[in-house]
């Protein structure tokens, strides 16, 4: 037996969460069995995709279930094994967070080579997060180098590495943000060749003074005005990659759709959603493309750490308020 | 010289066009020059996108000019030639419609074939809008065979053909339409397997009802309530093809965006816009494969016909107001 900690769901947020809708419970985990592996969770992700899942509608993901504790990735180390594949010691990541130790299937569990980049950036750079980039810009919203490519929520895991792997691939970058703290971040840290904070004006006019020329991609994370911005700015042909709306996802009302949406006729502009478990055979290209590069610095990444289990809500809510600089992570011991 | 009338625009529309906005002028025409054509009008088409070319915005085609006769497609007989490649009596289309007489270019005007089909069928189920129905299901919605097929306006020159067009490649095809009457069409004449007048009640309630699986590909005439609509019944992978936006082609203030675009992202949904000038090396294709079903009288088509040049503008309202049935035009001779 082992003790262990674990966020459950308390109630279903209504708006933004609050702490009273997650509750702390201690379990008692047994023994691994055959085939079975016991892992002591290190890293925690948090990711916007989880307010999802926390409404009572059946998505692409199911629904998490209330007083049942909830999951994502995590990366830890395997404490106990029953599985010939993995042995005590092994860094693994695996879908068992919101946890101090997770107790799973051997084929649960993939393990990681932190001789590559340390294990966190399993759950950022390396992990999902940098799949969803690396898919969204060059298979979604089909990058080609000349291209001028905007992407909001730019300091984010996500945005943090379309911009840097759109410049790396030739491209002028533009990034949007919210606060000026992340602007100078973008462009002092990240390369970007423009950035501005979309809490300054109207993101329409601040996207055109970023991008005189206009743009050719936009990385959709937020939806809403900076949406609408995008779909103005944008020259004949561009194309929109649709990963997420997280300007919404709080939303208790029906908030407007992109009045200009029309503008994508004449401008022959396509407007794809995708979701990052569908393109999981693309994983191999980002490891040998982005890999090394994490390896050697030239793509940077930056975390925000929140301590122990008890403050994953914390770190949950402070993430859709857009509070991290970077992949927003639980340390879990 | 030759007493000819003609359309001009008097001012731009602000909202729905008033017949004021337009002027009748009567003109004489010269003889044609070295390689000039005149051509004596016999049909002249009038077709949504034209109500976006009265604003003073530049779009994808220029705006019309204020006190300038309005263009559009056109056919007529060769009544003068001085140019070798056209005689006169050859029935021809070209672009210089809102006119009776049109003096041109012989190099701007096309030979029709009117053992194929009659000449007014070139300005509609043979013409562009039938290119554009073609490229839209075919090349921008991607169409397959197993794809069950919403289309909106689908009385209309364009819709009409895309159900049919859809049909005879084995969809389940539903349209949508704005009169009772137009039901009963599609269902009676065009062989369409559902149809709703979406003045009916609530869009996403009745699309739903008529297509209780939900749709794989939406070819959107009109944005608006019937684009939520489509977005909401979309199964995973669907494909929106953006033709038109004839809800706020007349708007003077801004129409919301679809609330449920987000969607999109967990359907994997593309929305592509397209201009049909863009696919001018299809339309051989569409002879091929549609002037057979045509002439065959496996596709059918409908005409609303008003008469004379002086009723042009009474057509081209009453086509915004959806009073047509089939391709709106006007005969001039």
């Amino acid at each position: 037996m082992t003790a262990s900690r674990e966020i459950r769901l308390a109630d279903r947020p209504v708006g933004e969460p609050r702490p009273s809708d997650f509750e702390l419970a201690e379990v008692d985990l047994p023994d691994p069995g055959p085939g079975e592996v016991l892992v002591r969770n290190r890293w925690m992700s948090v990711d916007p995709y989880m307010r999802g899942r926390m409404n009572d509608l059946r998505s692409y993901v199911q629904p998490f279930e209330i007083g049942a504790p909830l999951e994502g990735a995590a990366v830890g180390e395997v404490v106990a094994s029953q599985a010939d594949e993995l042995q005590t010691g092994q860094q693994v990541l695996h879908q068992l967070g919101w946890r101090e130790y997770a107790l799973l299937p051997a084929r649960a569990a993939r393990p990681i080579d932190t001789d590559v980049a340390p294990d966190s950036a399993y759950l950022g750079v390396l992990g999902m997060p940098g799949l969803t980039a690396y898919v969204g810009l060059l298979d979604i919203a089909e990058h080609r180098e000349d291209d001028i490519v905007f992407v909001s929520a730019a300091a984010g895991a996500v945005g943090s590495l379309v911009g840097q792997l759109a410049k790396t691939r030739g491209s002028r970058v533009i990034g949007s943000v919210g606060s000026s703290e992340k602007v100078a971040y973008l462009l002092d840290e990240l390369g970007f060749d423009a950035a501005f904070n979309y809490r300054d004006g109207d993101a329409t006019e601040l996207l055109s003074r970023a991008a005189p020329e206009g743009i050719d991609v936009y990385f959709d994370n937020v939806g809403g005005d900076q949406l609408v911005a995008a779909i103005s700015t944008m020259r004949p042909g561009g194309r929109i990659a649709m990963c997420g709306a997280v300007s919404v996802y709080n939303a208790t009302s029906r908030e407007p759709g992109p009045w200009n949406l029309p503008l994508a006729i004449g401008k022959r502009l396509t407007l794809r959603g995708f979701i990052v478990s569908d393109h999981g055979k693309r994983f191999r290209q980002l490891m040998e493309e982005v890999g090394p590069l994490v390896r050697d610095g030239k793509i940077k990444f930056r975390e925000s750490v929140v301590e122990g289990i008890a403050n994953a809500p914390e770190a949950f809510i402070g993430l859709l308020r857009g509070e991290n600089l970077g992949k927003m992570l639980v340390r879990l011991s």
